[in-house]
């Protein structure tokens, strides 16, 4: 593996087999694999899980890490082509990133979506550029529309609680104070696809996510023999789901334009998860969401601490997940896997 | 041990104990004691002491170590309970905490007092918010009225000095342009108190410590033989000390009124520990202050400079006493102590 | 050795055998040889190449390191002497820096010029205040005026390249949206007089280097038999130039005045290196730049992005330049070198 960078890149049983890896690591430390190994982790955005459990991966490897936050601590990087600089950032990625991989044997970069131009973000056109000028393993650690690290764990997380390939898995939209990017809801509809389970997005109006979205997910269903579709329908959409994936993420017919989605969400303070949303579901449907959450304005106190909640086990497997990736990446010393 | 929260919790015999580690460990490095061991530290207030001595602890120990600190490259985390979180927060510390836990075989936590509501940081409702969703070994690294590694550092320190058991200790009120917080005050009267020293609290009118720190003090000293006591008199308080301990901290009577407290303090000017003050102290009475301190405001340079000055010995101890912390914590397959 | 403070310092002998086992440690990599060193890198001011190259360099050789930066997660740090401190620093170097080199086994600080008064900057008014009480190995992350990790890593790639050691080396000053401080121009008109090289200095009308810079450059030229000049001929200074090396910087003539330098520089935006200043060059002129640098504004993408540039391999150096100065100032059981 020389990039970790979108789950698509990868089959179903390519997938199976990294988890299967990540599994193994969990009952089988290998606390050297990665000794004199070095990750640089570029953070262009705030971070919680993937700080930590990036770093904390190394080390469980027995490798280590270096982390460059951009504008805190770090010159701010400038990303656009051809562009004169003459703004706030004191440095372009084309001569940051490739000097950050001359250091270390693998980089990661986090770069949120820029949230002013769809089409831009859809393209991934920051995230491109970036990857452009690294010659080294590089792990996208979220980007514009993606972030094939929680996807990863967050399938891990559904083989093992062992919920069937063709379970109904729905992306639900929640509510938040402001925009947030469309990253994990595109990862997250997309990998339950390739997964091969019946996708149900469930969102108000206004909220669909972008059609090249919602067809990369058809793409991948069409392979794996599962299906995808939307819905504004709470009621219909919960009917016997197995799984209930909650997200925020901005309207599309407003990108860029917080005043015009303010407007939109303003009546959609119902779209918190509570508990009486899963009366029709299955009876052992679980919740799962990636987190950072908002406690009662995305989901309730009540489903959070229910014992439906899978979410400190998507979060911990990020852990293993991340491990299994960075092993594939680095490791050439260890066992062959 | 499975959590170091408070000196209060151990006994006269298990500190000394503890401080008998630490120096064994100052003679005899075991480099590789807590190899594979991992410690997150969640800074959500600065730190220069406790930041860069808990990364070198693990590292001399042979373990490595993370930092989170929320607000500056991870998300703010708030600590409430049933809060409906619209604000600045984006995460909610029942999720983040845990996870860092899940990541880590030990997490650090500093957390100052919210400084609104006394009783809320006299109970250390937050920290204790925060300890009772973490199932993995647990230090303080300094709460709202708490600080036990900088009290077990400052025991070293006097055991360092052979400073007798009863020894008169004075523990100053000194000057700041701010409110501080009394984590330091609070758990330095109980740390001289538990020794079973003759402590004497010595702060201008208005700057009582609180009751409540004042008992848990006083019930230390019953144990250990010493006493406690307080005073406005200066001069009184001074004579025959062996050991000044200055410390800056607010007044209970303006609790979280900024306004209130300025104008008490605004003519305690004098309360800046000069050389002077030592007149009628006992000949080799040595001077300690936790730091960070402000020159020539809490304390003057000719005492910071000068040979009473222990403020450099405390500072490094924290080291040692927190390796033996970690040791204790965490250490399975070294030697048995 | 004891200090890394400043290439003078150092023979020109002593500096060749540094970057002799520098590119020694490239193909003989030592990866235990600073196990259990612990370097602590106080960062006063952004850095991307430092931060992370010297957390490299220590792990490539076996150690570790710590970074504190005050005012971002750490107090603000005062150096002045005497002051009374009731600003917004909460710590003094004089406390902070000793026990910082207490738990670590050396230390790297980066302190800007404060840019208010050019003999105070001079002087190095500020870092020497700070080396003075720090009693361990130590070295200089870039100062008011001098930047000799830089300056090494630079001589190494001149090395690497095999330049003739009286080669025309040109050093431009190029325009840049504000003042910008004189270090890296102040150590590599004294690294390429060190090395012999015959020296030009380019710079527009009031942005001479200071005579201070000037003239300890021509000390270290007359040792090694180079020469060093300034000129505001851009024609006359390029024309048979092998190196041309850019870099920013603000005029003396209106030190620590921002409306002054902005007057003078509003003229000057032709100084952005172009392909076309290479017309009258040596065939094989190359074009180095110690980065960060402002893209179209300092230098135009042609350059930077053609195959004059080498400032990547620049960058690249600091890692094993660095490795080298950290084997001196710490390996003891490794290799004698």
């Amino acid at each position: 593996m020389k990039r970790f960078l979108d789950l698509a890149d990868f089959s179903r049983e390519e997938i199976l087999d990294l988890i299967a890896l990540a599994c193994h690591l969990e009952s089988h430390p290998e606390p050297r694999v990665l000794a004199g190994k070095i990750l640089g982790l570029v953070m262009f955005n705030p971070s919680l899980r993937t700080l930590s459990s990036f770093q904390v991966g190394m080390m469980r490897l027995g490798g280590s890490s270096f982390v460059i936050t951009p504008g805190h601590g770090t010159w701010q990087l400038e990303s656009g082509i051809g562009v004169t600089m003459n703004g706030a950032a004191a440095e372009h990625v084309r001569e940051g990133l490739p000097i950050l991989a001359s250091y270390a044997d693998a980089l990661g970069i986090r770069a949120f979506a820029e949230g002013k131009d769809l089409k831009y973000d859809l393209a991934e056109t920051n995230f491109r550029a970036m990857s452009a000028v690294v010659d080294k393993p590089l792990i996208n650690l979220e980007s514009a529309v993606n972030h094939p690290c929680q996807a990863l764990a967050d399938w891990k997380t559904l083989e093992d609680l062992t919920v069937p390939q063709r379970a109904k898995f729905v992306l639900s939209w929640t509510n938040h104070p402001r925009i947030t990017p469309m990253a994990v809801p595109a990862a997250t509809v997309h990998m339950a696809a390739h997964r091969g389970m019946d996708v149900v997005v469930l969102r108000p109006e206004g909220y669909a996510l972008p059609p090249e979205t919602m067809d990369k997910a058809r793409v991948a269903a069409a392979a794996s023999g599962g299906s995808v579709r939307e819905t504004n329908d709470r009621t219909e959409a919960l009917a016997g789901a197995q799984i209930v994936y909650a997200k925020e993420w901005g309207s599309i017919t407003h990108y860029g334009d917080s005043v015009g989605d303010a407007a939109l969400r303003a009546g959609l303070a119902d779209w918190c998860v509570r508990e009486d949303w899963f009366a029709s579901a299955s009876k052992d449907c679980k919740f799962m969401h990636c987190l950072p959450v908002r406690r009662n304005v995305a989901v309730a106190d009540e489903v959070l601490d229910g014992p439906r909640s899978i979410v400190q086990r998507e979060a911990y497997n990020r852990l293993p997940a991340q491990m299994a990736v960075l092993y594939r990446l680095l490791s050439n010393g260890g066992t062959e896997r």
